[in-house]
């Protein structure tokens, strides 16, 4: 038997299966919709892979791409099938599937328009939703997964603490993160695991924020998530930064949001359910009579994705594992005038939950 | 009647739809599955927008999106339902959809799984696929996207003539990478518009390269393939640099790619098919024996996507039409030695191909 990422992935996912699944079919369709189950399955590194096909059978992987992805898909170590028009593309699919009678698919990450092109195209094999197995199989992380994350976490966490020496006052959001994003490179990431928020001022009270000419000045806050992709794997942290003088009532929140942060990760362990950490944080902040302006869960699972299986949140019906890789990122936000949030990326092992993310959390001045 | 981008795009898209249809539906899942048409038909700058919905009436757009991404979501102009929870979610699509007998949605961006729910939920309604038509009305761009579009062309030209005071020899691709997106973001793009491909001899032959370790070396060459996002809106453009000695071979193959590139945008213009212009720049390289080393498309439509609707193939059924936007990029490429490729981004005006891109085309040295 062949040893590579991708035979492992596929032993990993089909341990999930039940046995009458013959193979599942991972599509990779035009951009936007590449589903990263078909890079956690082949571990292909660059690349795009538009309109390519993998199919996992427990001991192998197969790709079918186009000859522009050859290179990158040889390296996988997968084997590999090159087809160059959507005509050799459907032949390479007939001839896998031949002898498949049922066929995992994610019914979740594949269109409603390839699902009926696949049943026109591969009569008499059932297809059969493989999207929670996918799901399972991908939430608890591997050696491999973890040694990334890990990586990517160490890389973001010092780029975390060299924050005060690159931003100053007057400087641009657009600036910071674009000093943020060289740093990140230079310390050894891949690339960006999303594109980063550099929030300043009352910009802080929006989570989701994108960087604008807004300047930082005196007495504001700065708030920043960001984090390192690294082999294809992802970290994400948020610190929020104070400039003199200190704001006393976000530093009374910043207070707050720490602890909160803190006993959520505390109460991490194999065996607890995820909304019982989102509950944790919730009711902390809630205590201190500001449960409506922490208006988003908790946390979400990482991994391959920046928001990789798994959450934490009031709704949700994951129970932690061991080996699983949560953030935890509780956050208070005030509209038009800031806020804080504090997020760490949490290994869970054997016994409890252990923070990958190692920057400062204390309260810091740029 | 309301004035705002998302209401004009809706506009836009009803122009192409038949008078049958009430409504489109938008779906933007969870990552990775975000449907760029939520961000076309809103014009949202920033935001994730997981698990939300667009919904375009020919004169409004709605957004329905949760707590987290309200502040993001004000600042388009949409009509906007906040809902916290699934069930919210639910009432407020069905509130929407009341009174509306038929509704289009992308079937090509919406997962199987997401159909079935919405069969289920909007009973009574007929759901028609529109993603010919949301393919439509976004291949043309309109004053806004080309604005935009032409913004981010100036800033990646502009990064583009700056490489050689950049990059060195024994600098690393992963470092070249760095630089250039930093500078990407001093010349003002809000982000990159896909990650910086930087590659040095051999692995210039792999046109979806990684940046990897490796040094550039006297008498190797460096392709760069990068692009800017402004305003959501993202340029694409390739150069391939020469250090000396000068690689004769690949001296010759830049003249060739360079003539390739040139026949293929002085044959664009209104009314021409697709294909004829892949063809031209294709010729130009059979003619000179490298047919089968220039082994991807010519060009394919920019926007929103870097891959957007449109695509310069021999299979390609488009026409081109005022105010589309392509890349055109031919490359001959031999594994294990290296390529070259040239990329530039073309607006067809109402008589020719104008080049958006403008950053010097001829052999450079670093």
């Amino acid at each position: 038997m062949r040893n590579y990422i991708g035979s492992r992935r596929a032993a990993n996912l089909f341990s999930y299966l039940d046995d009458s699944i013959d193979a599942v079919l991972i599509v990779n369709a035009r951009m936007p919709f590449l589903d990263l189950n078909f890079r956690y399955i082949t571990d292909i590194r660059g690349g795009l892979f538009e309109s390519s096909y993998a199919i996992a059978t427990p001991r192998d992987v197969t790709i079918i791409t186009s000859a522009l992805e050859e290179g990158i898909a040889r390296r996988s170590g997968c084997r590999l099938v090159v087809a160059n028009t959507a005509k050799q593309m459907e032949t390479g699919l007939k001839r896998m599937m031949r002898g498949k009678r049922v066929v995992g698919l994610n019914m979740s990450g594949v269109s409603y328009t390839t699902v009926k092109y696949l049943r026109k195209n591969l009569k008499g094999i059932v297809l059969k939703d493989v999207s929670k197995h996918l799901t399972k199989a991908r939430i608890i992380k591997d050696a491999d997964e973890i040694e990334r994350i890990g990586k990517a976490c160490k890389i973001a966490s010092k780029v975390a603490e060299e924050i005060p020496d690159i931003v100053e006052i007057g400087m641009t959001e657009k600036r910071a993160a674009a000093e943020i994003d060289y740093l990140l490179k230079q310390r050894g990431a891949d690339g960006l695991a999303f594109d980063t928020i550099a929030a300043f001022g009352p910009a802080t009270a929006l989570p989701h924020y994108l960087p604008g000419d807004r300047r930082l000045k005196r007495g504001s806050t700065a708030l920043f998530d960001f984090g390192a992709n690294y082999k294809n794997y992802k970290s994400d942290i948020t610190r929020t930064f104070f400039t003199k003088p200190i704001d006393k009532r976000l530093e009374r929140i910043y207070g707050i949001v720490a602890e909160a942060q803190m006993t959520a990760v505390k109460s991490m362990r194999p065996g607890i359910r995820a909304k019982k950490i989102d509950l944790a944080a919730r009711n902390v902040i809630e205590k201190a009579g500001y449960g409506k302006q922490f208006f988003h869960s908790t946390g979400h699972g990482l991994g391959i994705s920046e928001h990789d299986p798994g959450i934490l949140a009031e709704r949700s019906k994951d129970v932690l594992r061991e080996n699983m890789i949560l953030t935890v990122e509780p956050g208070i936000y005030f509209s038009g005038r800031g806020g804080v949030r504090i997020e760490d990326d949490i290994l869970i092992t054997g016994t409890n939950g252990k923070f990958l993310t190692t920057a400062n959390r204390g309260l810091t001045l740029i």
